[in-house]
């Protein structure tokens, strides 16, 4: 996969990209992560990138024309490289040629690219407040894409002609206020990466997957079985697999009863386990009353 | 405003805390960022912080251990700094002696210092999936505070004693899987500190605060006028402010309704607008049967 990002603070990147999961992925060739600083494209002495808003109001807003330039001077390397690679001994030259330009300008950007030795057009990703809610779907559905282009705004608004004939998805982390895209796109980015085939080892992706069975994890707890006055509990130490699953499935559902009701919902409890929560619930209610 | 995170992997920080609005607060003395690797406080041979789980399953799990020892140092070394200071002269240095050692061992972390001349205890944050959702009223509520730890694990999970008797706080960002806590308390902590009095300019603020409202901000545009083929909307260009804000606030209602319905029962619409909505709704409705 390849997966560049359009920013004013391509810095920012720096130690996020190099270290971890994300370090090593690069290492391994799952990956290619490239940072455009967008100001190289601005056409105009002082590479101003923002402007006043028309129709008044504080705040400034990125001008559409550096962002349309650094994504189609991207798309058009891609080409190129992409070309070569068809020139070499054993493949047929004609086909990208006969074909036409792929996705050069004046061909929308989201469109399927016809010929089919060009590089698909990449999804073309806005991280903004207004955006749809990131999900653990969607980063399951990016990370079957070949090329991914983060746009990261900072502080200011988008031109809306950027979203409308340039960007393919708008995305948001969340509802809350951040100073930039640069963040986000660095957890979209991130999310994504560890689904890639061959970036996680076994030993590390059975834990993070909290989500899989829809509740939040059980408790977990490693040496000292005593660490100052907290011990570990007996169950734990039973050795009685059975027992222990029991446990720890009824903690799951305890921890997310009583911190993420709303995911309880669509956890795909089992007739039993729903009347477990309910006999809680209804003591829960007693206990209340007196 | 002291931040301190406690990481594996500090360098993950670097370009982040040096860039944009971070660096400048920090270059202000707003704020004072610091991360501590808490591999440093393994009290073993081979800095060993995470072992296999008790009661057996895939993954490992960090140690209670190397965490508490880092939060305490950070703690003692701050608690030394605040009784030097308070030797200066025209300063009565009995008052941290009378009253012990504020929030050393054996007192929790949580509790309010009884010492009125200690540093007040910190908010000890666990970034985690299973923590409460992360949300600008809690962005709001920690930019409150004097000092704020982050504790971030890397894609295993936490020994229970850690949220149990050192944590005062657990957040998430997001329901999607993230390979560790790096990239949360990144985005937690730039949430804060740009609330910090003196952190944002005024050219800064407006745009950005798009929750502000309840709704999804409006379009923006600025020059060109015509971009390729796509032109500002003509309203903009009228000069007619009052016409202005109502179409700004009509293109807000209609986007949150077409993106983030669920947006709109909080956002305090007017009856008026509430009408209008009513009546585009009705109109979608008479064309889905057509």
């Amino acid at each position: 996969m390849r997966i560049d990002v359009l920013t004013l603070f391509p810095g920012m990147f720096d130690g996020v990209f190099g270290a971890s999961i994300l370090g090593k992925a690069r290492e391994k060739g799952l990956v290619e992560l490239n940072t455009v600083n967008f100001r190289d494209f601005a056409n105009n002495k002082h590479s101003t990138v923002d402007d006043y808003p028309y129709g008044g109001g504080g705040g400034m807003v990125l001008k559409a024309e550096p962002i349309f330039a650094a994504v189609e001077d991207l798309l058009e390397r891609r080409r190129l490289a992409c070309s070569e690679k068809q020139g070499e001994p054993g493949r047929e030259p004609e086909a990208s040629q006969d074909e036409g330009t792929g996705y050069a300008a004046g061909q929308p950007i989201g469109a399927e690219s016809h010929a089919r030795a060009l590089p698909k057009a990449p999804r073309v990703i806005l991280m903004c407040p207004q955006g749809e809610p990131f999900s653990q779907k969607k980063a399951e559905e990016l990370s079957a894409e070949e090329h991914l282009v983060f746009i990261c705004g900072h502080y200011e608004g988008y031109d809306e002609r950027i979203r409308e004939y340039l960007v393919t998805d708008e995305l948001s982390i969340g509802d809350y206020v951040l100073t930039g895209g640069e963040l986000p796109a660095m957890v979209v980015i991130d999310s994504v990466v560890r689904l890639l085939p061959g970036v996680l080892g076994n030993e590390t992706s059975a834990v993070t997957d909290s989500f899989s069975t829809g509740l939040l994890e059980y408790p977990h707890y490693t040496r000292p079985v005593k660490f100052r006055d907290w011990e570990v509990p007996d169950i734990l130490l039973s050795g009685h697999h059975s027992n222990i699953a029991d446990w720890r499935r009824k903690q799951s559902i305890l921890r997310t009863w009583r911190k993420r009701p709303e995911l309880l919902e669509s956890a795909g409890l089992t007739p039993k386990e729903k009347m477990w929560l309910e006999s809680l619930r209804q003591e829960e209610a007693n206990q209340d009353k007196q």
